[in-house]
């Protein structure tokens, strides 16, 4: 445990957030928890329907971290109640209802995932059926009378939705009324999450209030980490992710892929750098005093150090040199996936269809000119065939400058 | 029981009805009924907080009856589940829940009011916290999936508040939803109500499709009825009222009190008068062939007979005359209600204060010139002084024609 003041708390904690409400009642409660010993309760709430975190998650992790490096406590609340209600129309079949098993099987592959980040000693993962279950038709009919209607459409997406007639079903109203309720009975006096989670944890510091909580919850928020696209914020839909189960080897390979400018970004939001030394990098960067290449390596072993320890993350960055540094492979090569094949398929078809060539006689005049490399090995013959199986993955080099990651599927 | 075919029945149940959803669908639920010998199920919801029927609420309850006198029964529903809640906000301290005693008085006095039109045989009172209770904040939670808000928002009194930014709690929006649950539940074949009610008839029809039931309620809206004034609706806290339980002499004296064009429309609403004799009536009022006079005397008995019987019709009649009509007092008399006095006060006084006259000097002089009476006895001394009690009432003639019925609190 980290010994700091109050106003040393604050100030770290402070780091890297976007929205901080209020610094002042923040305070107030650490100077209480340094006097009196007792802990503050931070709560965290999670969708056990996607249990599979990626290092986006992480940013937020990373802040509670903070809290129980200060001593704090920290609620993982699983938000099974509404899982296990599923699609409530009943109109959407790929939603099933999840099971109390499959909610609990959730749970552990969640706990394997945040206690790389997070302190077990200090976490308590709690599931709010627990309370809802035993909430009356009348507490729930009690807690929606906290609401208004219009309060509840200033929520970004219910505005654009609302605005655009695009429907919103009346329960969808209840969830962050449901979400807010767990402060309730937690009694929280921090909430985290991302910066579209702020209006929710907002209604849990107002649903405190309206049920005569003397204190409320502080709410944080920390910016959605940007995935290795640059573009998108970081999701496994978009393919975008680095997995925080990811091997040492992807989790090193992902991260040298990024731009230099998504780089910093990702020290900023990832890393433990503090601002006066993130600023002295970009000096250095832009004075050309440090090299991005190396500034990008050390952000990937970082990484790597985080979920899989020092060892692996020097075993990645030597693997990583041997294979691309050693042998003249450029950092950033594209990776092309393709879908296995029932029949082997030709090596010119191939390089065409990765978009190596532009038709089969140019992929053959290469090969015959000895010109094409697989692995940093030259084709020989350009009737080569390939069985394409699942899971496959090699490099192919066309001429000097072109390459192709071939994936299979 | 009246024999009927079907379409007999339609025919007759249409009378005086606003909405009719839908009259084919009504057509087989009944050619249905009439065939296996199942009566309907007809719905009627009342709120427990306030069980004081006024004659406009007869209306609907003789529709009703009207089902009854074709075979069918009646579910007369007592929401006692939301009523059990009170004020979920908490902050109108006004509003208390109802305890199930008192909910249980409530319902016995709805009932002694209600049997006086409806048939006790064919009704069943119900209280729809017996459901309520058992249902599970997981029901609540899909039963609200079953509606959006901007179709809720299209519900007149919403569409109004949302527009002119008065607040509306997220629980008013469960209400309906409740109250529509309530058709779900009781699997009702037609549900009743006043034209404000029509939004919530039709959620009702609307979940009943939402919980899988082949068959929707249909929905009938009656006319709300305007008050004794002929302007607003009939209410008790506009004092425009004829309560069910009014004595025969007040029934009679109120309803001779309504102007002719508010006559009419209490015919049609509120006896069994047919459309052709509807007609035939206003025909003959024009011509001059009926008497306004009479044709209220006749309506102001229909109605006592109506809730006291021919007996007491009779009587109040006979008082009526007794009172007015043989003592050269008009139909209309101007009710003056004036507070008691601590100390006794002055006739002419009193008739300035009540409008009769502009002055108290003008009442002098009247009461000097013998033109003055207090209950058909001429007053001889203006130095009279009155002791005003609570309770008491007499009426007060000044000159020929001016008339005030005095009622002291």
């Amino acid at each position: 445990m980290i010994k700091a003041t109050p106003r040393e708390q604050i100030e770290q904690l402070k780091l890297g957030t976007v929205d901080f409400i209020a610094e002042s009642e923040l305070l107030k409660k650490i100077e209480k928890s340094v006097a009196t010993g007792k802990p503050l309760s931070v709560k965290f709430g999670a969708d056990p329907t996607r249990p599979d975190l990626h290092i986006g998650h992480t940013v937020v992790l990373n802040k509670i971290r903070q809290f129980q490096d200060f001593g704090h406590h920290v609620n993982f609340l699983i938000g099974d109640f509404t899982a296990m209600i599923g699609d409530p129309t009943g109109k959407n079949e790929t939603r099933p209802p999840l099971s109390p098993e499959e909610i609990e099987t959730n749970a552990k592959t969640y706990a394997a995932q945040i206690f790389k980040v997070l302190d077990p000693e200090k976490t308590t993962i709690v599931y709010n059926s627990h309370w809802f279950s035993k909430l009356s038709p009348a507490d729930f009919i009690r807690l929606s009378a906290q609401y208004t209607v219009a309060r509840m459409l200033e929520r970004d997406d219910f505005t654009k939705r609302f605005q655009s007639h695009t429907p919103i079903a009346i329960h969808e109203f209840l969830y962050p009324l449901c979400q807010g309720y767990d402060s309730v009975h937690l009694k929280s006096d921090v909430e985290l999450g991302g910066t579209d989670q702020k209006f929710n944890l907002l209604v849990g510091r107002e649903l405190q209030k309206a049920y005569g909580q003397a204190d409320q919850q502080c709410v944080i928020t920390v910016p959605i980490l940007e995935g290795i696209d640059g573009v998108n914020k970081m999701s496994k839909s978009l393919d975008n992710y680095i997995a925080v189960v990811d091997s040492p080897k992807d989790m090193f390979g992902k991260t040298m892929r990024v731009s230099d400018q998504l780089m910093m970004r990702w020290y900023e939001l990832l890393t433990d750098i503090t601002p006066a030394q993130l600023a002295q990098l970009k000096t250095d960067l832009k004075e050309g005093k440090k090299h991005p290449r190396d500034t990008k390596v050390n952000l990937a072993k970082f990484l790597v150090k985080r979920f899989h320890g020092e060892a692996q993350a020097q075993a990645a960055e030597e693997e990583f040199n041997r294979m691309f540094v050693d042998k003249g492979l450029p950092d950033e090569i594209p990776l092309i996936e393709v879908f296995p094949t029932t029949e082997p398929v030709g090596i010119c078809t191939l390089m065409t269809q990765v978009g190596l060539t532009e038709t089969n006689s140019e992929a053959r005049r290469l090969i015959q000119g000895k010109a094409v490399e697989m692995d940093q090995v030259k084709v020989q013959d350009d009737k080569l065939k390939l069985d394409l199986k699942s899971g496959m993955q090699f490099i192919l080099k066309a001429g000097k400058r072109k390459f192709a990651k071939v994936v299979v599927k």
